[in-house]
């Protein structure tokens, strides 16, 4: 169902194009998340209009919100929020090992207590594979377990035999996907553990998922601990598969990621940032409640062509974000994730006509990473 | 600039049309309220879509934030809002007397503080009409003093007086509107008291305003003292000026006051009651986070062809307003806004083939009035 069109020649990039039960899309892509079956602050049109090729949904909170039952009545996730195009869902993994409270980890899954209401729930690899069966999703993603990045190597390690058991349990209880029904993904932890990594992917491979998910990123990690999960993992994937690092990043971060090899990226900082006032470009981010954008008559981002870039200034938008009026964080929503799809079709036409390597080392010697990013960078040169 | 086009032979209702500098628009009208520059939740696209033809701005909150100096370099309210078609500014003679802390109210105008900070401000006539000015609003609004339904006589006296006062400086400061530049109505106060409005009415049509509203109500007053405010102005109302309720109502009392002769009306409900998930349609509101509706499939209202209804059904609204979703208090705003906009245009529509009488009977027979108003029907009643 995947088929790469493309390897580049001077970095690990790839073209490709992925088939699922609700359309093509082409990769690399970004997956711009739906948690709660709502894209934040972004209406189904605006996507649409934006280019959005596939979204992502979340079983462990559509699961306890509006409950399996509401969205197997409506016809599944597809229908409930009216999006035509393809879905990917999470398995939950990520979150009852984040969100929950109280968890208590079994053979077959894992107890924990809602981080709502406190009720004692269980998910595991056959439920977590029943509920994204209901929402109907194109792309499954296997449960798995996620520790923090500063877990202890017994912890790891233990995380990567759950991974790999609860992996075959997921495959064996739904085998097929070839035939324009929903694919599974398996994910491969292993921290920044070469060996464990290493055999986490092997084991994955041998279970012949649809594709290949990095997982155990995203967990706190410094930016250099990332880009080394990835390298770790990376060589063992088989080519003709799409891989997918998930939860990240900032656009700099997925284009470096991109060279490494990785297809698909989900983030949640573009809307999540954006509910904070701070507008995304492609020479870094910055915050737009500042004073010294009171009378800047300048759309978000020069040459932006964005809904709220051809129609608001700065100047507005600040306003609106300091008086709190919902425009403000809609439109800065609306920008950033128009910008993380529109980097990946300019990634895309650029791997199409052989200068990507150009335009990637160009990227980021224009992007200013965030402080946070930078002072990692700078402790890891002290060390 | 108003054109009477015909009145209605069984009720009072007229059929109209104003001309401004940023374009006509029809009557009955309603006008979405962007009290800080934005329609709560709603995109100016939306609007548009939705047939908005004119917008409410606010001088007292405009004047606070973002300031006038910014709305001045932006080259005006519509600009900075990128709002092309009409707007009108109220005054902030009614935020000065509902919203400001410790006022003093003097010859010339109201000493206050802001709600804001605290700071120190001065509102009257000369800088309501400054600050409207530099708005550019195509229809200002005097300078008035609106006291609580429930202030003694003596005071209600006193407002009338001052509102006379305060209208002729106004008027004085700003004797033209004629070009096609801005226009300014006047607005009567005097409570539900019949000598009071018809003075106040009488002494403001000597000046000879492009349009006259009826003020005093929306002020807490039971829905019977509304009406009697407004049939104790009417008659003393020019017939060739356009009429405007301000700050009314449901539906239901939109209707009425048409029938009472009123033309124009602005109105926080959709898109205030919206936000606490309460939906409005032809039959009444209701709160969509009910249990009830956890696996509705139906849009909001059958029928109805606005694009929450289009797009969404009654289960997924709930869910993203009860997860605290955006998209839900989007999608509700949205849905009653076009219903308000809808319901006019329907009016319209039926004063031009004369059937207006018949439409008017039927909708109040099958609109289901809030509890609120219920409640206060019956306490009339019980007197």
């Amino acid at each position: 169902m995947f088929e790469l069109l493309k390897t580049d020649a001077h970095t690990k990039a790839r073209l490709g194009r992925l088939s699922t039960g609700h359309g093509v899309f082409e990769t690399p892509v970004f997956m711009p998340v739906g948690t709660q079956a709502s894209v934040k602050a972004l209406d189904p049109r605006e996507l649409r209009d934006m280019g959005t090729q596939i979204i992502l949904g979340n079983t462990y909170h559509l699961n306890l919100r509006p409950g399996l039952d509401v969205i197997r009545a409506a016809g599944g996730l597809h229908r409930f929020m009216n999006w035509e195009r393809p879905i990917l869902t999470d398995s939950g993994g990520f979150q009852v090992f984040s969100l929950a409270k109280i968890r208590k980890v079994k053979e077959h899954g894992v107890e924990f207590r809602s981080h709502l209401d406190g009720s004692l729930l269980f998910l595991g690899p056959k439920e977590a594979m029943e509920i994204q069966r209901v929402l109907g999703s194109d792309i499954a993603m296997v449960f798995d377990e996620c520790p923090p990045h500063d877990a202890p190597a017994r912890e790891q390690k233990l995380a990567v035999e759950r991974t790999i058991r609860w992996a075959r349990e997921c495959r064996e209880s739904r085998p097929g996907g070839r035939d324009g029904g929903q694919q599974v993904f398996g994910i491969v932890q292993g921290g920044s553990n070469p060996a464990l990594r290493e055999e986490c992917a092997r084991a994955l491979i041998a279970m012949d998922f649809d594709g290949y998910a990095i997982g155990g990123v995203s967990v706190g990690e410094p930016e250099a601990e990332m880009f080394k999960a990835i390298e770790l993992t990376e060589p063992f994937l088989p080519a003709h598969k799409a891989r997918y690092a998930m939860g990240l990043g900032t656009p700099a971060q997925m284009l470096e990621l991109i060279a490494r090899g990785v297809d698909m990226f989900d983030c949640v900082l573009p809307t999540r940032v954006a509910r904070n006032g701070t507008a995304i470009t492609r020479r870094g981010a910055f915050g737009l409640k500042g004073g010294g954008y009171k009378a800047d008559f300048r759309p978000i981002e020069e040459g932006c062509e964005c809904f709220a870039c051809k129609n608001f200034t700065r100047a507005y938008l600040r306003h609106l974000l300091n008086v709190n009026e919902i425009l403000g964080l809609r439109m800065v929503s609306l920008h950033n994730t128009h910008l993380y799809l529109k980097l990946m079709a300019d990634v895309r036409a650029q791997l199409a006509a052989g200068t990507f390597a150009d335009f990637y080392r160009e990227f980021i010697a224009n992007y200013v990473p965030s402080r946070k990013v930078l002072s990692a960078r700078q402790r890891e040169i002290e060390r």
